[in-house]
């Protein structure tokens, strides 16, 4: 017995968490053990700093995950993607400073009070809203997730991305609050007749998209907060609009003006781009839905298996811009056999979800890891060569196709695309 | 018409969103009218930095909410308590930055190689884990808040706080994710007469407090996840307690260790603080559960009425440490009527909820405005004229009753107690 009461010898014993449950663990860094049990660390032998130190506060400085790009992607920052670093995500909330980014000109710098909305076209009452107008009105808050639609679009022709930052990290989910579009656009009463909306954004690109009215009087809303606070500025601060369950793009930042017309505008963001250009040489236009989708993070090619084989719990994210994920099942034999993972609650319409499986990872097994989701719909995720047989290698955009891990003996894990 | 094709006179048209609805509009800061529509905004005209200028973002320069604290409340930072500006807060989920903080030594800085939690006591193998092995253990997510059983407690006598931050703000609600506190005491095995738990922080103030055994297996979670990135360091980082409704002293930050016994500690934070002195002299000891409470947070002082009267929407935050919120009730005249509020989903149990109610605010109004939670156990807030009476004045903690902001027609708001 040590000074503990422990039975001895206590630090082989203590240290033998990993080794009692048969879990993978990993190769122990063992620090300075001069801080480790039963010793008080040297954080515990000072004070720190007190309250209000960061009256808003900040993340710890040993914390490095990052929001990354890809430089040969694009010719300039200014009109480019970074991606939110998946691997390291808990829960469904994604901080909204790793948030992933897709500007096509920079972040502008929006004064608040100078902000306005500017609602016309074909309705009764144009109308301008401030701020302050904005927050004054019913609100409405939701967790719902934004991909972009070239979300995995660097694999349509057998590119094999790093990892899951850049294979799939061009979704993040946050609570978002604001006002019911419909609600803005009932103040301002449609005319007869009107059935699409234009919303253009303030900064620099004026990027324009053409939404149907029916969407818009559904369930967008015209957004001023994230995760509990101002919407970030690299998410369209003060205003952007957030429409559940679509492509990105149409989710306006920086929101300048909605103009309501009575068919779409045919802007340059919805024909030079943003359509998926199929086999036969025609683009499929207005493909608004983000399809039902799902990626493993633990293990991925950020987050390899380490230490001894044994319990590995796999788990990700799954989720559909058609509703409520219904189930997902988990292969690690590249889809012969598959077994339905635990869904975390909150399961939300259009909200990311989390899915966990557990698994015996077995000496010198070589697994090919997939996880393939159903929504609330029907919907479910083909593999990548039924896809690519439908639409061809150009589409770009809208690929939901099974995203297959494949893990080495050692542990490692690799982006592999399989014909299965 | 002008060159928007808008009927004229436009400014005052476009202007006129507030009056068309009857909305309370505010005094209108006109801005600079360079960067109002038609116009384009001076922040359209450029480009702005590209993605990634922010690997890890922060909110605009223009927003300027922040923790605050009560300078005559400790007589150290070091120890002391900061709010939370609820009157800002969006949604359910408290922006990381701004989640209030209770030290009672600092903040430590602790390095998360050098980490490790030790449970030991009653079990059949004591252990200590590193993060990466609680990281490799089946994982759980849960959106719950947290609130110092101190809430309101600087009112049990009569004192009347400036504002909400001050008078609720020791509340914030996140999404926590980590192992299961049960299945790391399974992995120990149990011993025969096992029905305590000892929590001790690693900080310098070595808070330690007892938890039932039934609590732990219940739905306590060592989390290593907050708002889906690590535990921020003002609240435990890298491993706090998640004790879902219970006080927040027992959500014991930067654990240590936890030990097992067969009865309470009755450590000195559980002693000489954290009990409630009743009229007759005895103190309750082990009140952990978080009573049903609920504030209105628009308006409040922070938030008053501006511009003309007319509809307003009354919201604001309902919470229960005993389950879900069923209904809110509003007053706006004291208590002699009611009215039920709508509930935002999701409402989730021990989380968060948003209320919303409107209301007709009318000219020359004096209004006494009030709001009372009902929890799913059938738990209701009390006057606190009534929760006086059973329980002195010498409480300090577990303070929910109804709280009254009294609205003058001017629309300035002030917090006052009332005999209802």
């Amino acid at each position: 017995m040590n000074r503990l009461g422990l039975p001895g010898p206590s630090r082989r014993l203590l240290l033998g968490a990993a080794a009692a449950t048969g879990a993978a663990g990993p190769a122990r860094a063992a620090g300075n053990m001069e801080n480790q049990p039963p010793n008080q660390p040297e954080w515990g032998r000072s004070l720190g700093p007190g309250v209000i130190e960061e009256p808003y506060g900040t993340r710890s400085r040993h914390e490095t995950s990052v929001r990354r790009y890809v430089p040969w992607l694009t010719p300039d920052r200014v009109s480019s993607v970074s991606f939110t670093p998946l691997a390291e995500q808990q829960g469904i909330i994604t901080p909204s400073g790793l948030h992933f980014e897709r500007h096509h000109g920079g972040v502008p710098d929006v004064d608040p009070t100078d902000y306005r909305l500017m609602i016309h076209g074909l309705v009764e009452r144009p109308l301008i809203f401030t701020l302050e107008d904005l927050k004054r009105l019913p609100a409405v808050s939701r967790i719902v997730f934004i991909e972009c639609p070239a979300n995995g679009g660097m694999e349509w022709r057998g590119a094999q991305m790093s990892g899951v930052q850049f294979t799939h990290g061009m979704i993040s989910c946050s609570e978002w609050t604001g006002v019911s579009l419909g609600q803005l656009l009932a103040q301002c009463g449609l005319q007869a007749g009107a059935s699409w909306l234009l919303a253009e954004g303030g900064d620099a690109s004026h990027l324009t998209r053409s939404i149907p009215l029916a969407k818009a009087l559904d369930d967008v809303i015209v957004a001023y907060a994230q995760n509990g606070e101002a919407v970030r500025p690299q998410q369209g601060y003060p205003v952007r609009l957030v429409v559940p369950g679509w492509e990105g793009n149409v989710w306006v930042k920086w929101l300048r003006r909605i103009e309501v017309g009575d068919r779409p505008w045919f802007t340059r963001w919805e024909t030079r781009g943003y359509t998926d250009l199929m086999p036969n040489g025609l683009s499929r236009q207005f493909t608004f839905v983000n399809e039902v989708n799902s990626v493993i993070t633990y293990p991925c090619p950020e987050k390899p298996l380490t230490g001894r084989p044994g319990f590995v719990e796999i788990g990700g994210f799954a989720w559909s811009g058609a509703g409520r994920v219904m189930r997902v099942d988990i292969s690690v034999d590249g889809g012969d056999n598959w077994r339905t993972a635990e869904l975390q609650e909150p399961v939300l319409s259009k909200a990311m979800t989390r899915f966990r499986i557990p698994w015996e990872w077995r000496e010198g097994q070589r697994a090919f890891l997939q996880s393939r989701a159903m929504d609330e719909t029907g919907r479910v995720q083909p593999p990548l060569p039924r896809l690519r047989e439908a639409r061809g290698v150009e589409s770009i955009y809208h690929k939901n196709s099974v995203q297959t891990w494949l893990v080495e003996p050692d542990g490692t894990v690799a982006n592999v695309q399989i014909d299965a």
